[in-house]
């Protein structure tokens, strides 16, 4: 019988095999399923934490090393310590910690990949996208959808610094990355400032609007408003076992995610909260706005404190615990996972 | 030829005939297709006005005839010219203005139609929708979505007026009504006030939110929120020729309409704003919240100050003059006209 | 106390006050509100059976009353008998049974009401919808969408019917009607008969299609596809206890109703079988296509057969009884309740 | 100015601080944002061809080397000459040749990526995909979506071949791969054969259906129709210059590719036929079902006959010619780039 006959072969007899077809791009696939489709998630990427006190100076060196301009983008990237050399804070997602000081400028350009700035530390900064200036302040997340010009500047004091999030290595992955310079360090203003938050952000479109992309017309959602929100939405005090209170950050023209790569998110865990264990296949960064406490992920236990940053891994179990009332911003390629229906996660021990 | 001899019956043939088969509950399509689909739009909806001046002391009046309680809703219906008795202030779309005194209930029911709230005059008073109280203050647009338990109230001093706009002639061409009455005066309340505005409202959504109806969960959207926008935009100085700086209401969760079956616009008119011409099959009923001037509806001149209430009926080409910045609040069933496939505008004079 | 004086007031104090506001536009809801906002559907529209044998002589004979070019259709209406005179079979929907004899023209026009054609009998008749000619025969579903230029001939032998379902009540209450003769008999021909159908029925759509309109591109269902499909699908014997096997006809360019207007629906009931009871929001108008049997609506017992045409008000329980394999075709206004969230069912006797 | 002393730091000094933050995962983004944003894609993917006479004699000689139960699916996997030892045909999709010989079974799985099978050689074989079993002949489109249990066996006689495409790479970037056996070598089967295709494939869909995923609830687009649709499409003439006449297969739910995170395209080039200079953003593999001609990519010249295999990859300038009428399947990750807003095209030559 054929089936009989086949599993006779030797190592020695496939591994020939193997190799006469190798020049014809031919691989078995028996050799590798295994790795390929896995059980679970199962990639490099680590559980990890970026303490501001410990990343600061560096950041702050680095405008003695480079300036704004000649940098491009003046950024530390966060390197995922199971991804090194990769530009990866998880598989599918880029961060960095982007300086500006005062008087300097990022220069305008635009790029096919998505962008969010999460801002962490100074005031004055602004972000200008496809000629509207926006302002920037500590827990504001400020978007810079695709393939807008956007240009960075600071009128202000002292450094400012945000949290930088891409979707880079998916991007990648796709094979459709494109940008271009402008030219110029600015582009044109064309709006006043505050314009779209008004327009978009205020229960009210422009009538008969019809959107021209997937991205919110939003570009900055002020903290204020966000932390405001919170502090109303507690009182009715329904607190889920996992994530306390949590909200996502959403494009009004669609009630979609704010981006169509990347999902950001703000939760508010009371102080003494202690969270159920959680986990979901879309591995997620950290960004902590106020308070401090600790998460356990997996084995291990990362303390944190205001500004820190810390990634969870794809599909591994986590659960936190608040010392104060805590203030936790995050980010993930969740959108991409649920439109394409992949996106699992999994609540409690079972 | 069969042709010829069919053209040549009397019409007392026809007569005959049509008169042997009604029994069947047969009819000629000939004698009344075009009645039935005619060129253009042609109802019996009328352009008209009600001067809040005329109105008001009706209103008050009513107050000393029955109860709101004894009412179930003390409204008095505005009725379209055009359209005596049949409770329709357009052909798909009901409007009344209701009050409430001080200490009254409107006790609590629920029904398939949907009901806007545009609040005329008055503070103090509420409306608790599925158990989340609203106070109103004029110029807000407050919603009870279909079949969600409402009841209004009001613990404060003077009169309360609102415009109702509701889309009872819609759900009867549907004959789809359903009421009840919940048997007490108010719904029990289970939410603390404003909590569904932070939560929907404020650029955020609940994380991994579904939503369960095609109506905004925001069901209070404040004017000091919405008049604040309208300044904002302004500053752009971009009037459209026709609307000047029109918008609409928005379901967050969605980007579409707050209501499924209403649509709602704020508009700003700048003083000495002349507007072209324009029409859409729309019909739509304004209630002026600031400002003054007046609205050329096909032959006729409506002029309007504060808290009128005027209605331009479907495809009739109208436009607009103000003498002061005005602020006009609309509302129509464009929501269900698009949602159909046809809904028309067209802009000019052509 | 104020709700005290206000219930004293007498009924011809009540009178008098209604009298003065009338030429005011103004009245009283709470006079009318318990028949504006019913507790359960309550319209005129009744349960009706047109038994094809009654209705095909006077059908015939319009033939000889009036020729398809002279009536642009010769159509005899089915009036509910509950709203006579109103061209209406539901509250919301018109249907007619159309004759076009051999060699007759139903000249080329187009409107903003959306048609369906059913095909009850004879063959050799065409549509032609917007270029494209469509051969029709019995069972055929046949959509003529909003605003699509569309005549109908006849190359064959003897009569061809086909029972006409429009949303012509529907488009009166939003007061959207528009329509306009093409000027010549036949609009001409731009597309080889059969494409369409190829084109968007197959499983496939044109590479990076857009859709243009809410309707189905698709505007031939024929009955062959339609009986053959049914054949398989019971097979699985799944009987749902109310509707025997019950599917409805899809748009493949969005999964959507193939009319934004009328949802239209196949069903097959074998030998022997006795359904449950069922209602639903949506009046119904069904068309036997095979077999025979009864439907019990309310109190009242309609005995159909082949070709029969009967009508099932909004909310009314009813259920099927048949005697041989049956097959029904039916329509109604699903779509726009559903559209709208007013779409209610209930089933069995609860 | 602090620029200017930015800009004097040395190569060595910028070096020494690069190593000083290297241990705490931080890297300077402006030594590698060129080779991460890059102004167009810019891959390691190359064109390439696999000539189906040269693969087969492997494919065959796998059978002796392995049975299809040992190795699961019995593949040679297509591996892209630029991305050897990485199991992917372009950055986001992996293809390979399956073999089943009769009588042997793959056994039942189940894994979150998604996969198609282009139906190249044999009959006979089967797939059963969560309890209905197809059988496939050459250029049949059979899909198993995401976590459906599925195994595959041979009833027929000789070899039975298919191009497997699978979004392996791309789930493996967002790391959210599941997989779990069965247990047995076939999944009970609950459906007769061809319900699927009836139920959800003939212009119809189950009353009131609501999808359960986003993937096409028909699992076989049989090739007889496909083909048949193209022959009476092509009546139109109507040649797209960069296409000829090209469809891709949808999921009739939803009027959206039939698979989320992989699009399918049958393409039809008359005799005769060139086409004009096409590129876009997903890379693009095709398979040959009839036909023969060659396609021009960048530099390259590859021609192909029936059953070869080719890949064109992202944003690459190719144009066809067919020496005969051709027909060629194609699939690439367009509906993830079109979702995200990524996906780009270009045609000509400017």
């Amino acid at each position: 019988m054929q089936t009989d006959t086949a599993t006779k072969t030797t190592a020695e007899q496939r591994r020939a095999f193997y190799e006469r077809m190798a020049p014809h791009h031919l691989a078995p696939l028996w050799e590798v399923l295994r790795g390929l489709i896995t059980p679970e998630p199962r990639s490099d990427c680590r559980a990890a934490l970026w303490r501001y006190d410990e990343v600061r100076p560096f950041l702050l060196e680095s405008a003695e090393i480079i300036s704004a301009r000649e940098a491009e983008r003046r950024v530390l990237v966060l390197e995922n310590p199971g991804l090194p050399g990769q530009s990866r804070i998880t598989t599918s997602l880029y961060a960095g910690l982007q300086l500006i000081m005062p008087g300097e400028v990022a220069p305008a350009h635009r790029h096919a990949q998505s962008a969010l700035r999460f801002i962490v530390e100074g005031s004055g900064g602004f972000t200008a996208v496809d000629g509207e200036k926006t302002y920037m302040s500590p827990g504001d997340f400020v978007i810079t959808p695709s393939w807008t010009w956007h240009d960075h500047g600071h009128e202000g004091e002292g450094p400012m610094i945000w949290l930088d999030g891409l979707d880079i290595p998916l991007v990648r992955a796709l094979d459709c990355s494109f940008a271009e310079g402008y030219g110029e360090a600015a582009h044109p203003l064309t709006r006043p400032a505050g314009d779209s938050l008004a327009r978009f952000g205020s229960g009210l479109l422009p009538v008969d609007y019809e959107p021209v992309s997937r991205t919110s017309p939003v570009f900055n959602y002020p903290y204020s408003r966000t932390r405001e929100a919170l502090e109303v939405m507690r009182r009715s005090k329904e607190w889920d076992p996992c994530h306390g209170l949590k909200v996502q950050y959403v494009n009004p023209a669609s009630g979609d995610y704010a981006m169509p790569t990347i999902g950001a998110f703000m939760q508010l865990l009371p102080r003494g909260f202690g969270s159920e264990p959680y986990r979901s296949t879309d591995a997620t960064v950290y960004s902590v706005v106020e308070g401090s406490g600790r998460t356990m992920i997996g084995e291990e236990i990362l303390a944190w404190g205001p500004r820190d940053i810390l990634v969870v891994p794809s599909w591994t179990r986590h659960w936190h615990q608040a010392d104060t009332d805590a203030v936790l911003f995050s980010f993930s390629d969740r959108p991409v996972q649920k439109k394409l229906g992949l996106w699992r996660e999994d609540r409690g021990n079972h």
